[in-house]
C-alpha cells in the first residue's frame, strides 16, 4: 500500500479574556495527531483510536465527520482512506480538543489528497467536525489550531477570520487542572443580558489588546488583558481562580483568565522564563488544594496543522 | 500689547458605529477658533464670544473652563490673558462641538505660554473642559479634537487613549440634518443592557475595524462598520435615517452611522469621489423630506488642533 500521512493539530486557547467567541490562539503542545492511508475497499473509516473513548462512526467523531464533509465536498467520497486518531491532550480542558481532532481528521485527509484545497478552505468542514462535539458553530478553537498564530473570528456565520500580528517574545502559559467542568454547564451560568458600561469597558480592552499586539507594546496588552464579562461569571466554576490568576501576575504574567470554557487557565507573559514561573506559581495553588495539574509553556504556534 | 495666539480644534465623529464611547475621528473641518493674548490685569477672562450663544462665565464655558484649569495646575492663574471665542460649527450636531472649543480653549493657552505641556498632557483639561457641557467624562470627541487622527479610548477614566492608522484614501463624510436631539434624549433612549450576542457581534466588528485599519483593507472596513447595539436604538431619533445610510451606501461608502449623538450622519469612503458622492446622496434624502443639511467632506484630520 503506502506509507500514508501523519499530521498534528495543536490546541488552542479560545476567548482570550477579552475576546469571547471572537479570540483565539494556537499553543505548540499538546495536540491531536492524525495518521490516514489508502485503502483498496471504497470509502472513509476509522481504524483506530488511541488516547481516549470516541466513537468510530463517522458521524459522531469530530475528525471523522470534518474530513467526511470534506469528502463529500470535492465529490471524493468513493476513496478507499483509513484514518487513526491518537488523542494527546484531554477532553474537556478549555483547550480546544475537539477542534484540533477535527482539524487533524480533514487536515490528513487534505494532504493525503495532495492539497485540493488550501489550509484556509478547510476551515468551515473543521468547523462543521467541532460543531458535533460542541453543538454550536463556532470557530474560535478550530481556527488557530488550522492556521496558527492569534485569530480574530470577526463573524462565525461567514467564517470571516484574520490573523493578528504576534509581538517577538510573546509565551503562553496554560495550567489543566485535572477536574471535569462541562461546556454546556460553563455555557449555562452565563447571562444573556450584559451591562452596557461592561460592554463597553470590554471593547476597550478588546481594542487595545489589539493594538497592543500591532505595536508589540506588553504594558498595553497587560492593561487590557482584563475580562470583566465572562470570567466573573465563571471563575466560581474553578477552584481558587483568582488565587491562581493572582499568582500568574505576580510572577510577572501580563495577564491571565480562563481558557475556552475552563478549567485551564492561560497566562500571557513577554518572555519564557516568566511564562515558566507563571505556570509553576499557578501550579502550587492548585496543588494546595490536593488539585493536580499539567503545565504547558510555549511560543504562540505560527503554523497550526503541520504534516509530519 | 501683542499679537496672541489663534488656534483651530475640528471637529469630530465620535463612536465610529462599532465603537461607543471608545472611538473618534477627526475632521478637517468644520471646527472652533479661540485667539488668546496677554493683558495687564491678572487673571484669564474671555472678552468676545460670536457664532453661538455661550456663557462667558469661566466656570460653565467649556473653552474658558478647561484653560483655567490648566492654568491652576501650573500655578499660572495669576497671569493675565484675554480670550475670544469663535464658534464655527453648530451647537448639539453630534460633531463634538463643545469639545472642540474645549481643546481649542487649554491648547490656545499653552501655545501663548509656550508649551509648558505636551498636546498629550492637555488631554485631561480639554476633558474636564468637555464635561461642563455634556456632564460625562470622556475623550471620545475631545482625542481626535487635540491629537487628530482615528483614535481609541481605551479607557476614559484613566484616558488611556491610542492613534490607530488611518489608510491611504479613507474619506469622511458628514451631514449635518438642521434638527434638533440633546444629547441627554440621545442617551435616554439607550438600554443599559445589552444581548450578550450583541456585544459579540459587536466586538468582532470593532476588532475587524481596526485590523482594516491597519491593513488598509477596505473591504473588512466595510464589513465592520456595522453597530448592532446603538444605532438601531438610535436611528428613530432622527427622520428618514435607514434612507439616507442606504443612500449613502449605494454611492459607494463603506459605511454610515450616526455620529455621536446625532443627530449627524458620518460615512466613510475609499476616495473623495464617492465621499462626496455619498455626501450629495444622504442629503437628497433629507431635502426630499424638506430638512435642510450641510454637508462636510474631509480625509481624517492628521493633525488635531493647530496654532495658525
Amino acid at each position: 500500500m503506502n506509507a500514508g500521512v501523519k499530521v498534528f493539530a495543536p490546541a488552542s486557547v479560545a476567548n482570550v479574556a477579552v475576546g469571547y467567541d471572537i479570540l483565539g490562539f494556537a499553543l505548540e503542545k499538546p495536540g491531536d495527531e492524525v495518521i490516514v492511508r489508502f485503502k483498496e475497499e471504497p470509502g472513509l473509516v476509522i481504524t483506530s483510536i488511541t488516547g481516549g473513548q470516541l466513537p468510530y462512526e463517522l458521524e459522531k467523531n469530530t475528525a471523522g465527520f470534518a474530513a467526511k464533509q470534506f469528502l463529500n465536498k470535492i465529490g471524493k467520497n468513493n476513496v478507499g482512506i483509513e484514518m487513526e486518531i491518537r488523542k494527546k491532550m484531554p477532553f474537556g480542558s478549555g483547550l480546544g480538543s475537539s477542534a484540533a481532532s477535527a482539524v487533524a481528521g480533514v487536515f490528513a485527509v487534505n494532504e493525503l489528497l495532495k492539497r485540493p484545497m488550501t489550509k484556509r478552505e478547510l476551515l468551515e468542514f473543521a468547523v462543521a467536525g467541532e460543531q458535533i462535539a460542541d453543538g454550536a458553530w463556532h470557530a474560535d478553537n478550530v481556527a488557530p489550531s488550522l492556521l496558527g498564530g492569534i485569530v480574530l473570528i470577526r463573524d462565525n456565520k461567514t467564517l470571516d477570520v484574520h490573523r493578528l500580528p504576534t509581538p517577538r517574545g510573546l509565551y503562553a502559559t496554560v495550567v489543566y487542572p485535572e477536574i471535569e467542568i462541562l461546556t454546556s454547564a460553563s455555557r449555562a451560568v452565563l447571562s444573556d443580558q450584559v451591562p452596557l458600561s461592561k460592554c463597553i469597558e470590554q471593547s476597550g480592552n478588546l481594542a487595545g489588546f489589539i493594538i497592543g499586539l500591532m505595536h508589540s507594546d506588553f504594558d498595553l496588552i497587560s492593561r487590557s488583558l482584563n475580562d470583566v464579562i465572562i470570567e466573573p461569571q465563571r471563575a466560581t466554576l474553578i477552584p481558587n481562580f483568582y488565587e491562581v490568576k493572582n499568582a500568574a501576575i505576580e510572577a510577572g504574567a501580563l495577564g491571565c483568565s480562563i481558557s475556552g470554557a475552563g478549567p485551564s487557565i492561560f497566562a500571557l507573559s513577554n518572555n519564557s522564563l516568566k511564562a515558566q514561573a507563571a505556570g509553576e506559581a499557578m501550579q502550587a495553588i492548585f496543588a494546595k488544594a490536593k488539585i493536580e495539574s499539567k503545565i504547558f509553556v510555549s511560543k504562540i504556534n505560527q503554523e497550526g496543522a503541520i504534516k509530519f
